[in-house]
C-alpha cells in the first residue's frame, strides 16, 4: 500500500524550528539524531503515532551541498514529500517505462535500513519525490 | 489528536497532473472538483485511506491572484501543509499567544462544512500551513 511517509521541511536552526513544530504540533519530537551518510541533522514529529505522516525538520550539515543551496535559493520551507510503498525497485520500472525522469535508477541504503530513490521534480509537479520502502 | 490532513501541491494542468499523480500515488483521485469559493479546481488522493494523509491537486481558477502568483513566482510544487486539528480557534489562541503570525485570527468556513485557519510561512519555518477540524 502507498502512504505519505513524511514531509521533509529544510530549516536553518534545528533547535529553533522544534521549538516552533513543538506548540504547532502540540507534541514533543520522537528523535532528533545526525544521520551522517546523508549529512543533515533531523527531528521527527509523529503527532498521529507511527504509521501515520510524520513531519522531519531537516538541517543540512555546512558540507550539505544540495540542501544549502536550496535554503540560500529558496529559503526555509518544504523540501521533499516522502511516500512510503511496498516495494521501490517495482515503482522506480513502472515510473521509468512512463518516461519519468528519475534521480536514483536503483534503490539505495537510507536511514533505519529502509530502502529510497528519489524523483525529480521535473516529473512530479515541482516536488521532490522519495520513495521508501522498510 | 494532530495529523496530517492534506498536503496541497500547486499545478498549473490539473487534468495532466492528476495522470502523473495517478502513476506515482498508485491510484484514482478520489474526487475532482471546482471549490468556487476557494476559486480553484482540486483533485484529491487518498491513497492510504480516509484518515490518512491525502495529497491534494490544486489548479488556481484565472482570477485567484494568490496560487497564480505562487506558480509565477516559484513554480508548481508543494503550496501548503494542511494539519487536521480538534479545535483550530484554541491551537490559534495558542500560537497567538506564542507570537506566531496568524492569517486567520478565527477560524473560518472552508469546503465540506469544515473550519479552517492558516497560519503565516514567516512563523512555520516557510511552511504556508493550514488548521482544520471536522
Amino acid at each position: 500500500m502507498t502512504r505519505v511517509s513524511h514531509l521533509g521541511i529544510a530549516v536553518r536552526d534545528l533547535e529553533k524550528a522544534v521549538e516552533v513544530y513543538k506548540i504547532i504540533l502540540g507534541c514533543e519530537p520522537v528523535t532528533i539524531e545526525h544521520v551522517s551518510d546523508q549529512k543533515v541533522r533531523v527531528a521527527i514529529f509523529r503527532p498521529a503515532g507511527e504509521e501515520s505522516a510524520a513531519i522531519e525538520l531537516i538541517c543540512p550539515d555546512p558540507d550539505n551541498k544540495s540542501i544549502q543551496a536550496f535554503l540560500e535559493n529558496r529559503g526555509e520551507g518544504m523540501h521533499h514529500l516522502s511516500l512510503h510503498v511496498d516495494d521501490v525497485a517495482s515503482r522506480l520500472d513502472t515510473l521509468k517505462q512512463k518516461g519519468y525522469r528519475l534521480i536514483d535508477e536503483k534503490p539505495r541504503p537510507g536511514a533505519e535500513g529502509k530502502k529510497i530513490a528519489f524523483v525529480h521534480p521535473k516529473s512530479t509537479g515541482g516536488v521532490l519525490l522519495e520513495l521508501e520502502q522498510d
